[in-house]
């Protein structure tokens, strides 16, 4: 089971480059590259405008109202990683503020993920310090109560091992098991490639009927063009 | 009763001269102008900062987790026109993106106001395509079951039939019946005329209290004036 | 109890100079001033990007769907002063747009705090007039029944005395007691200068838990450091 | 568009022997036979264990925070009508009541189907008066503003006309439209029918696979059987 | 400001005739005696069908995910009151469960009211204890922060003062102010009186429209009475 | 990964002695056992009066608006089990009704609890088959798109692996880590014999103040007690 009061260690290092792969192309690429698996809750969100961030995940599993293990998590934070925070139960509180984000950036952490609340935002932006959260909020916090840092959590409906690799941008926060890493880069770019092609022939006006050759399904589905007049009496609503 | 299954076609154009005339005066102003009726519900808001869109409607209506239909509304798209789709039931999943974006705007397409997710905002805003959705979110969607195209859809709480205008800004977004275009840009007219007189007035310190001459109907309805000390012991809370 | 159907007046003025230290020291900084009281909850948000305020709070109680008492409050309105509205029950409604905010920034008003809807934002930012609010929505509204002014009321869980000081920005909206407002001003002098130096120190590399001494509390909670290997049994999820 | 402040009357009255039917089928047998089509929402449910109702709908269209059409409704009601009220925008407040049930109950209404709150919950159950509502809650309502009666609404999702059929048990509530009426309920009894048949092969221990031929569609869709320990290195998660 | 930290003693006792007669009279009447004020959110459910109560509140402050306050408040119950307690923030935690309300009983107390989650709900039910809460779930809570006891608390959107009288019942929870009791009692009486008369004259088939004489307000509004056929083409929708 | 369109067999027994000692002490226990851990969200509810449940997980995952995946678990069905459904994303629809029920029945099913909705729920409650839902809803939903069987899931924000075992009564649902089951157990019991003499001691009028030994804690905490006219000018709301 979930442990509390305990710190992992030695969390194995990912490929940086694959990481910088994964953030250009996007959460929605990476997203289908997984098989579309592996999505926050929608509710997970850009603290500013513009926010986006990729990394090695640091977990850590928070008491509600209680941001101590952030502190914990913090001396486990190599250059590029992720923080991705989850809570024992819902909590809005501003878990994490400009000091924190200022330790951070000093350790080379390229974002956090919580689900929770954050604040200092403008402070935030001006660093710029990435940050995804599910709350913007100014609630003050203790550090009183042990939770966990690098065991593996569900941060807004996506559960998070320690060492996987976190992708986040305006489409969302998605998470990429670390031995699915190299693989998914693979996806994303033989994706990426479909999708030129297609593009351009989507913007000649091809519509996608043709392009994805839907007529016959739909036919066989058992679509009906009925011209407006014909449908007066069988939908009156 | 609303059929699934069909493509409906034959929709009535409408005046594009009266369609940007609603989208200049904006959702508030025609909203009021057809008698406070109309409105989506408060959460349908612009994927991104800026978006503003009016237009003729062709209607889709989804199955949740699938996004066929979007595909089958493409080719009713006329210049100008908004697509305006809606769910069975509630769903948040990206149900359209960067691609669909492509093909709608090759047609002409206006926007998009969608009763579900959307993902690639960045590339929609660079486009820009204007869209109206109820989330962000990057899950991908199947192409499985039957929707239908162009019947009256609930959208965000408000009934759209084929042909309607939509007018969709900051503020929200309103469907205007296509009988009462005419009808509706002339009732926005008069009001904004109304208005410039009364944001004179009140930009010189008048009160809307003489303005609209509500003292005596305030006084009639028991409105009673006191000073701090008379209320101590009336309202201890 | 709070009494519907009357207007106190005689509020008592503040300190501007206060006002507008607190402003600057902003939302977060003079929550943790206040020993972590007096925030309203985290869905009430600024209208539009950057909008913030501070000033003293002249009150208003609505009824559902109705601004009548927004334009009697317009009479109340000092220059400086910030209208603080709520509702006798939930509502979503556009209980203010750019007419009254003509009004009430002629009246010198500094900006308003609403546990309601709000409509047309997109003046409200160009005059630039903030705002904060739980929603943003083009309905009309009706001025019919009496709610109150300058009476104590609850706003977005909040409770706020008429000539308390509100201070508002992107983290949110915090109530001073008008009686607090002196010390509250010192106690965020004390924070902001404590947060000078420990902001250096983090920059620095040091770590929350040596700068805050953390280490023997977490040592004495129980929490241990596990290499990665160790703990594989121990938590199989 | 939707008039506020009109009564429409002459609604033509609909077969109490198929009404009677729908209502022993069920809402989920009626929601299929109506090709999963108009639903209310998930958020509207019994004020109390145990109520139910169908019957032809008075529809009555109310203003935030205001009952009066509710009581314009009430002359409108003929025995084994449902009232069915939507709002112009969200509310929660009580606008219903023992007062108005009584009035209700002896015009032969049927019940009441509200996207609101409703109160005296207690003493509906006891007459009783069978309720479908988004909220319970006492706030009490004002009567000061028009709204309508016998307009089609949108009520929770689903769009009403006045003489449409609702049905609503505790999974939910479902609106057949007028013309419909006659063929949902043949639609209902067939599909009735063979769940007969069906429900005896199940509860024989037979599987939904075998019963409806499942397996060669599975297989074609590329469902693979994995014993656990051949998947350990795939789903690490 | 509110303090944490406090245990404010000396609470004045309360009439227990004057609140049994308000737990007679219900919640719905006395929200109205009390001029449609003092009503908690509708999210503020009974834990268990059937719970009601009424009582002295004896108040307390709580941190997110931590009840200790409410071993504190113990202390300070006297038979027949009711504890009420909210949270500095959001909180679904379990706070409350059968041991807890051991003690309660033990002291008397009438039962709880808490804008939190409360669990062991069979046991509750079963002794039976009175609960009134925004969640039911399990999770547990630490005993390590300050919070308040008798200090004024913002519950589920009520203002609530210690020694206040609530209400509870199924439509709710309603706050009396001290100082109002009495003359709440004689409102409540009053109105009861009142309907019973109205009861009878609806239940004979009166309509409100005449009871309360509201055909000539209706009139004078422009309610318009119109035969279905008459309006087929003014609302299409 | 998680992998979609899998069935993964061969889920190792569990012992049934010891789940139904689990089910004995029930959620709240079992949760405190665990040390806080594995609870899934509040919004998981029982889908009627009385439901409770406890068995070995078998695991499903599903796509939204999409059922096939349940009859698809069935065949992997053993007595005793439970099925533990997620989706892919957020859905209410009728997932589940009584003709799945009783093919489950039929299987020897101890119950279902799945993160959507459910119907056909007056059924379910005769039979009587236990189901906690997050939704009651009537919506039909297709078979056309593979989600997988016994994959490890996140239902209602918790992690469940099949083979783990699930405990559901009115105070929520817990997951129970399959190699934890037998000391899980052991602490239930330990924390339920300690119970007995607490809630005896409590019962007997004891406050938890003495019984937990809590007031040196408070006192160095820094608590105060202080008479109420003392507090009068310190805290003015």
């Amino acid at each position: 089971m979930t442990q509390l009061g305990v710190v992992v260690t030695g969390i194995a290092p990912v490929n940086t480059d694959w990481v910088n792969q994964l953030k250009a192309f996007g959460v929605a690429t990476v997203h289908e590259a997984l098989g579309r698996t592996g999505l926050m809750n929608a509710n997970m969100r850009p603290a500013f405008v513009g926010a986006s961030m990729a990394g090695r995940a640091i977990t850590a599993l928070l008491q509600p109202g209680d941001n101590w293990m952030l502190h914990v998590a913090a001396e486990q934070i190599e250059p590029g990683d992720v923080v991705v925070a989850a809570c024992t139960s819902p909590c809005s509180d501003g878990m994490f503020g400009d000091l924190l984000a200022t330790s951070y950036q000093a350790r080379g952490c390229a974002g956090l993920v919580i689900d929770a609340g954050v604040r200092d935002v403008q402070t935030l932006q001006g660093m710029p310090f990435a940050v995804f959260s599910t709350a913007i909020h100014s609630k003050g916090t203790v550090k009183a109560t042990l939770g966990s840092v690098n065991v593996p959590v569900v941060c807004a409906g996506a559960l998070v091992n320690p060492g996987d690799v976190v992708v986040a941008d305006v489409d969302g926060v998605v998470v990429v098991p670390a031995r699915e890493l190299e693989q998914t880069v693979s996806r994303c770019q033989i994706r990426a490639d479909a999708e030129v092609a297609k593009r351009k022939r989507l913007a000649s006006g091809e519509l996608g009927l043709d392009l994805y050759n839907m007529r016959p399904t739909l036919q066989a589905a058992g679509l009906r063009y009925l011209p407006l007049g014909k449908t007066a009496n069988t939908h009156p609503n």
